[in-house]
This record gives structure tokens, sequence and C-alpha cells, in this order.
């Protein structure tokens, strides 16, 4: 079933130990649609600025992506330039020029409106919130925040996930959106926020999923690690694409099947093993070239990398 | 197969956002032994001062741990004060007090020269050395060190290590050990100083198994979660009781099993079952009366929390 997102789609120049690309194609909408191509038909809404090019087109049609709903604005591309040569895990932001994102009014294509899957990657809840209301029967709803939206953003960011299935974020988010430092605690306060699932990454150590109905004694339904790596390139989208590997795997399996909590706990190895191509080169460049055999080889090995027999 | 363990037997005095307890029976080898008590026959040498009574002797013995081997020495018991009330990741040591353990120098009774396990639970290299040269027919040999051997006691360290089939250290400790950043290179370069199996332990994220024969592209053996928990009372000894219950399994096991690395990978679950209870309450509280049916119970729990089906 098709997914619609709405998010960032932007350039980024990024520098880790491995090295610097300059103004590579980046953004929350790029990554997560990448991932979630190789599961279904994804359809971005976003701008751009003139700086948008057939280069970068071609990085989404290549997986053939929908992206009528990339709007062309006058000016320049939401710009993010970040270091991670001070710790891997943890990105030190240079410089954001949001650019022709400051007055991004997304508007929903028709083509777009019988989507199934809706996804709601990181930005301004004001918005996240116009989209969810443009798109009121769609079967599935997920998102992201981040903690800006969370401390200064608080009552738009609720009403936000009073229409959401699914929100993923990761521990720092979640425990600061609950005010609760033990996390099967801030877990259950944020689903009673509004979201069934909740997914909290974990970054180099996976992600945990929770669901409303928990398990007795349980704590949560499942957590998943993330592959242990030789060589950590660039992390820069890894939670987007962990997202997209997510919810591309449940918008592909409710085609023909239920969404039950048995397929949260499947899409949350595809989510893992998606985030863990993203991280292996710079920007977009393993997953834009990625195929679904690899896909399926590296599920195995994270099946073996968890399970006892 | 009977597992003996050197390591501190001791007194804590610990503060934690849940309260505080003064002088409850702490120390390496008593956790080690209390959640290997659950697998196997566990013997324990150790040296505790005149303030160690009928009240601590009867923890162990309750467990049916052979006590034999603690040396009364005049003095006082090792006595440590920590606090978790800023952290319930790290403990900030206020008081460490060698005392008796000052001039520890183990003696194996001849009652345990048979033991087919041995456990070198986190004391001076030069100590576990010893102790390893003075049974040198044991079947496995496993051991734990922290920080600070790592830092200023390097070459009697390296010779430790040189004589273990496994070690058990966290992240920082082994990103240390190896000088490298990357978990999945600073695994291999500290099998390469002797261990064949590696257990790196990430605290609230669980554990990874490394072993020296690696399977292709896969990075690590398995990464097991840890639980996630609605409280955590005490953290003061999880990694030895994760030690305990990943040992006591395997001593089980080779009862009438071979030591496959599958056998490590089953031993993964049980060390992690054991930390997650240890956390539960303080001190020894929760382990001490713990039965064999709660261990199962939680295994299967954490069988759930990552496997698909």
């Amino acid at each position: 079933m098709a997914i619609t997102v709405v998010g960032s789609v932007a350039y980024d120049t990024i520098e880790t130990p491995s090295g610097k690309r300059d103004r590579c194609l980046g953004g929350a909408a790029t990554h997560f649609a990448l991932a979630a191509s190789f599961f279904t038909q994804v359809r971005v809404i976003a701008v751009v600025g003139e700086d948008f090019g057939p280069r970068q087109e071609a990085i989404f049609l290549n997986r053939k992506i929908d992206i009528f709903g990339i709007e062309r604005a006058a000016g320049k591309s939401f710009f993010w330039e970040g270091s991670y040569v001070d710790d891997l895990n943890e990105a030190k932001t240079r410089i954001t020029d949001l650019n022709v994102f400051a007055t991004f009014s997304p508007k929903i294509p028709d083509a777009y409106r019988d989507s199934k899957f809706l996804f709601l990657a990181n930005i301004d809840p004001v918005l996240q919130k116009r989209v969810r209301e443009q798109m009121p029967d769609v079967k599935l709803v997920a998102g992201d925040t981040m903690n800006y939206w969370i401390k200064d953003h608080r009552a738009a960011l609720l009403e936000v996930l009073k229409g959401l299935d699914c929100l993923l974020i990761n521990d720092t988010e979640a425990k600061m959106l609950a005010g609760n430092s033990n996390l099967v605690l801030a877990a259950r306060a944020v689903m009673e926020m509004g979201p069934r699932f909740l997914v909290i990454k974990h970054g180099e150590y996976g992600a945990t999923l929770f669901h409303s109905k928990m398990r007795k004694g349980q704590g949560a339904e499942l957590r998943v690690p993330a592959m242990p790596l030789e060589s950590v390139v660039d992390p820069t989208g890894a939670g987007d694409s962990f997202a997209g590997g997510f919810f591309g795997y449940l918008a592909l399996h409710a085609e023909t099947n239920e969404l039950t909590p048995d397929a949260f706990r499947r899409a949350m190895f595809y989510g893992s093993v998606m985030g863990s191509f993203a991280v292996e080169r710079f920007g977009t460049e393993r997953i834009a070239n990625l195929t679904r055999e690899e896909i399926d080889d590296r599920f195995k090995i994270f099946r073996e990398l968890t399970h006892l027999d």
C-alpha cells in the first residue's frame, strides 16, 4: 500500500572520522523514502529550492519514488552542516539554513490522496498536523519528532501525537517527552498521549518496540539490536532509514495481511536492517544503490544475531 | 561441573534514587556465586574480616555455595560506598576501603582443585594470574577486569588475558583495552590478546558475544538485550550476576554436552536474565531469594523480547 511521507529534502555537508562530503542529498523525507521504496510505492511531499536539479531527482526516480509532491520554490533548499568528528553517536550541528523550508506549507497532490500509509517525518508539528488532517482516511499514521519540538512546541506536538498510531523517537526524546528517566515508564506515558505503538531508538544499540497492550511483566514487545559494524562512515539518516524500513515493511505486509503486533515485531527487524545500511556510506550513497537481495541477506544475519535457533 | 570463583566478598553501602542500604553483603565474587549457584556447584575463594558473621555466611549457605575457601583475616572486610543518585547507569564511588583485601593472597583449598570451571572476578591481575597458574587443568576459564587495571596494570593484565577462554567487560573497558573506539574492531583486538570468546556488556542495552571465529559479515555472534524494567532499584552487581548466569549455564551445559558456540549463545540469555533480577532489589536481596522457576519464566520473556517466532 502506498506511503505518503512529508518532511525535509535537503542538502547536507557532513564531516565524520571517515572524511567529508559537501552538499550531498539529505533530509528526513529523502532517507525515509529511499529505505521504504524497497517495500512499497512512496510519495514525497516537501519543498526544494532552485538548486535541486536532475541529479538529485534521479536519486528518487531510480527508486521509482513519486516526487510530484516536491514543490519547487524560489531560493535555496534546506541546508544542514554537521560534524561527527568528536562523537560518531551525536552530530554537532554547524549550520542550519531553513531557506525555502521556512515558509513551507505542505500541499497534498490529488494523486496522493488514496495513500493508505502516512509518515510525518521530523518537521514543525503544526505542519505535521495540517497534513494529517488533510488525509483523514489513512489506515496507519506514524511520525517522528525531535527535542526542539518537544521542548518549545509541546502543545502543537501533543496535538499531533493524538493522531498517530505509531511514534518513532530516541531515548532522550522519549524521556524528555514523558518527563520520566525510566524507559518503560516513559514509554507508557508517551503512549497515553496517543500512539498505540512506540519505537524507541537506542542508536548503536538498536531499538525497542512498545505496545499499549503490553504483555504482562515484559516491559516491552521487542528489542532489536543494531548491526555491530566494523566501519560506520556516516550516521546521518540512520533513524529515518530505520523508519523507512519499518513503515515500508508494514505497508507491504498490509497488502495481504492484518497489521498485528507480530507484523510490527518483524517491521522492527527491517527497520534495523535499513538503518545498518544507511551508516555504511555517506548520505544516501549506500541505500540508493542497494538491492533487495542484500536486504534479505542482512535480515538473516540479524536473525542469527538475536535468535537462539 | 563445579565452578571456583576468586574475587571480592565485601560490604557495600549503596544509595540510589530508591533509597539507601548500609553495609549490605556485596563484592564481585558474592554476586557471581549467588547467580551461578542456580546452575551448578560454586566454590568461593576470597578473604573477609572479623565483621563477616553468620548472617552473611547464611546468604551463601542457603544457596549451597561452598565457602571453605573464604579466608578469615584479622581486621575489617573490603568496604565500598557508592551512589547512583545522579545516574543509575554509573556509580559514583564515595569510599573504597580495601581493608583485609590489601594483603590478600588467594589459597586454593584441595577440595576445590577438581573444579573444571574457573572464574577470575575483577581483582588485581597479579592475583588472577596466581590462581590461574595453580589450576592448570580447568576446562574453561573466564574473567572480568576494570578500567583501573587496564590503565595502570596493563602488563599484568595482558598476562592474565593469555590464559583466558572468555573475557567479560563493558564497552568502555573494551575500547580502552584495545585502543579502538569501534566495538567490532576493539573486540577483534581484545580476542587477539587471548580469549576466544568475548562478552561486551552494554549496561541497560544488553550485551554482545564475540567469537574469534566470527561468521562472515556478521560483526558479532549474538546480541542479547537487557530487560526493560519499570523499576531499577540498585545496579550494583548486575555485571557480576550476568557473569554468574552466563558461566553457571556453561558449567551446567558441559556436564552432558560440548561447549559449542551455540552453548555460549544460550549462556548469554541466562546472563542477561540473572542481571535483570540483580537490579530489582538492593545488593543480593533479589537473587538470594530467587527460584529456578522465576529464572525459567524470565528466560521465556527474553525469548519473546528478541525472537520473531
